[in-house]
């Protein structure tokens, strides 16, 4: 997978591609990626890549020039047809199974912004995709280029190792995490629920569940409405839903 | 303000605190900030921060130890009580209302853990506050991070200049932003409206209304559940409507 990433700021993303897992699946070779900056194409004398809004108003509009000339020369260099993603809060809010979408594809090419609006036409004539990363404001969309590109490079084949597990996360099971404890059994006084420390695997697994169950039913009981429960889910969540009224 | 971090992987941040708004905040000394390596505060030989889950599975789990040892570290250099956010995919949903909350604090200390869940007993007893930036699943807290100092930073008193205008973004309007273009008027045959080349401002405001009702109800109907609408927008609301039904 080649993924492109134009922004102004480039400096605010390499040191995510120096670290962690990034830095290691570029090392094995599972993705190749390009920052780009496109104020390089900029034809002007000055290099601007923005100016003010036709009809007036606070703040700068980014042209379509610059970002257009950067994403062809971005396309050219890869025969596949890129994706063209656009980091912008009027976008589709991202999702696991927008991640799981974009790690089948060849090619992402992904712009940022930087606390100004886009010329419309770059929406209308030139993006396949627009994304939000949620409801929040940020000065730029390079902190949404990195959710875009760490969510996808996990799912890649053979990026996580075995000691992760890209099927048991959150959102990935539908589910909330169950609580987890490490040693000591004992840190100032605060102690690991007994069941965990006896052993008795069919126990701890339906503990687990629960627990699962019971995060999601009081931290987001929405995620509930698309998740498909079986038999024992339905058993414990209705324990779950008995202990509350008690 | 005073943001501290902790975090395994420091150089996937320093960028981000080195360009654009937040390294002007800093040099305006508008917050101080200080990324903490909390494997430091491991007590044990070898700077372990994880160990095997209690109940057995797969995936590691991050100790208590060294991330309170941390936060009490980040603790005692401020007199301030500070609010101390764990990223991880179970807690609260960022939004907008919540950076404006935080905004609002001397001293922010956030917990990044990295593709390992943390012990239940950090949970219970050190953080005020679990934040999830949305529903994917990312390989550590340090993306969440960003987007928390990001959105709060940029609230701070006489932080963002007059050239960008923190009211009228998305999410702080509550509707998404109406379509912007600048220059050229005719951009490989695509054009600019024509009423935003023609001048009469009250014209071009009642357009833009309209077209960032038109997005909100396209794209993120949701929004309007909460939007207090006024009687223009109303009447808007019901034109668009109208037109959507010819």
């Amino acid at each position: 997978m080649q993924i492109d990433i134009l922004t102004l700021f480039p400096k605010i993303l390499e040191g995510a591609f120096e670290s962690s897992i990034l830095k290691r699946a570029i090392e094995a070779n599972k993705f190749q990626y390009d920052l780009i900056d496109f104020r390089e194409f900029a034809h002007n004398k000055h290099k601007k890549v923005d100016d003010y809004p036709y009809g007036g108003g606070a703040g700068m509009v980014l042209a379509a020039q610059p970002i257009f000339d950067a994403v062809q020369y971005a396309t050219e260099r890869k025969q596949s047809k890129p994706r063209v993603v656009l980091m912008c809060p009027q976008g589709e809010r991202y999702t696991q199974q927008k991640a799981e979408e974009f790690a089948k594809e060849d090619h992402l090419i992904i712009i940022c912004g930087h606390y100004e609006g886009y010329d419309e036409r770059i929406r209308e004539h030139l993006v396949t995709d627009e994304i939000s990363i949620g409801d929040y404001v940020l000065t730029g969309g390079e902190i949404g280029a990195l959710t875009v590109v760490d969510s996808v490079v996990r799912l890649l084949p053979d990026v996580l190792g075995n000691e992760t597990s890209a099927k048991e996360d959150s959102f990935s099971t539908g589910l909330l995490e169950h609580p987890q404890y490490t040693r000591p059994a004992d840190f100032r006084g605060w102690q690991v629920p007994n069941i965990l420390l006896e052993g008795h695997h069919a126990k701890i697994d339906r503990w687990r569940k629960k627990e699962s169950l019971r995060r999601t039913l009081e931290r987001r009981p929405d995620l509930l409405d698309t998740y498909l429960l079986d038999e024992e889910e339905q058993q414990i969540l209705q324990e779950i839903k008995a202990e509350k009224n008690v």
